[in-house]
């Protein structure tokens, strides 16, 4: 048998219960928006993001900290909040040092599903910050699932996409051999230099593309390494490590 | 919005329950091996097919039926069982005439599972009737949910090619809007001419070739035709329309 750490890929938060999340790193996977959003919070200076499971939440804690209130549902800002889930809204000169208090539909859903079944550790990832999760699972050598968020426990590409972006590049220091990995992988490198070309095949594209125009948070999304910090959740909080 | 009915894919078990089943008609995809051995006893004479969730009830049934009680757990043939689930243990000169009673890891849970959600119509589906399948669902016009049996509830790539190649050929005729089933229909694309080379990437593949030695087996079940019957399920048993 090999040394090498294990690599799989739950490519719906309805799955994560096949996979033994006590010894492993789990990264947060919803690259439409929430997990591109934290990584652009964090990239611009926000001195933390803190996911919540609901609107009510988000605004109490917001009040208490003094923190940005945000988050969506269904695609859009959520109703009693004024900023939402794209990672464009989050620019340095508005979110430097402070906190987002962001709850999402699906991202929020799956990281509370992780703490619920004893992960080791949290990390969250998208395409804007590909390299720095990769890098720290290379450097850490421990197993690793990746969690897709999906919507509302359907599988989606653009999750199961960037999980082959990670496989692909840690294929060899890692015993992958499950067939999700292999299937996230194959679409990834099939798909790799064509992302946003792909991307009005995603039903998620035409919830937000003709439903809300958000073709440039689409395009932030889908683009490596834009917003390249390792987000890492510990007591309550998402910080940029 | 288009008349045509819709498709989807489940590709794991534990997602059927996202899908309306009592407008569709469920294919249940087991290809290693429950839907393909359904396909091939039925193919060489078999009167009917009763699918079973436990071993002593197969034995109860064919005794009372005088069937042959068949199954396996695990890949094995199950304890207490004489036959397993072999497609090519089924020839005309064992079958022909005779009831088989089949409990299987998978494929009949899944069944049950379609049962239970009040599936309006079941039929079942491996590469050896690929053409019977289609050409049903496109002579029939209603709304289909493709239904992958997986591997106790995990996502296996066998099953999704074969969803993909039913898409492949009912695509034009039906609305197909679910990232499942492009996903599906991608990969069955790009491995459509080398299945059988591609099945040595496969998880269920090392446990049916490695341990078991079953590659005749493997390169029947991913054969496209060679055993072109429709199984219907009608009353508690599978029939050959």
């Amino acid at each position: 048998m090999s040394n090498k750490p294990t690599l799989n890929t739950a490519i719906s938060p309805a799955l994560l219960h096949l996979y033994d999340l006590s010894n492993s790193v789990v990264v947060i996977i919803d690259v439409f928006r929430a997990t591109s959003t934290i990584a652009s919070a964090l990239y611009n200076g926000a001195k933390c993001v803190i996911p919540v499971d609901s609107v009510p939440k988000a605004i109490d804690i917001s009040k208490n900290i003094g923190g940005i209130a945000a988050g969506e549902r269904d695609g859009m800002i959520a109703e009693g909040l004024q900023h939402g889930n794209s990672p464009l809204e989050y620019t340095r000169e508005f979110i430097e040092n402070k906190t987002l208090v962001l709850t999402t539909t699906n991202g929020t859903r799956l990281l509370q599903m992780a703490l619920d079944r004893n992960a080791d550790m949290i990390i969250s990832g998208s395409f804007p910050n590909l390299s720095a999760v990769c890098d720290f699972l290379l450097a850490e050598k421990k197993n690793v699932v990746l969690g897709c968020a999906g919507w509302k426990d359907r599988f989606n590409l653009e999750d199961t996409l960037f999980a082959g972006a990670v496989i692909n590049r840690l294929t060899k220091e890692f015993t992958v051999h499950c067939d999700s990995s292999l299937m996230a992988e194959t679409m990834y490198t099939k798909y790799k230099n064509k992302l946003i070309e792909f991307a009005p095949k995603l039903t998620h594209y035409h919830r937000l593309v003709e439903r809300f125009g958000l073709i440039e948070d689409i395009k932030f999304c889908l683009t490596p390494d834009v917003a390249n910090v390792l987000p890492v959740y510990s007591n309550g909080m998402l910080i940029s490590k």
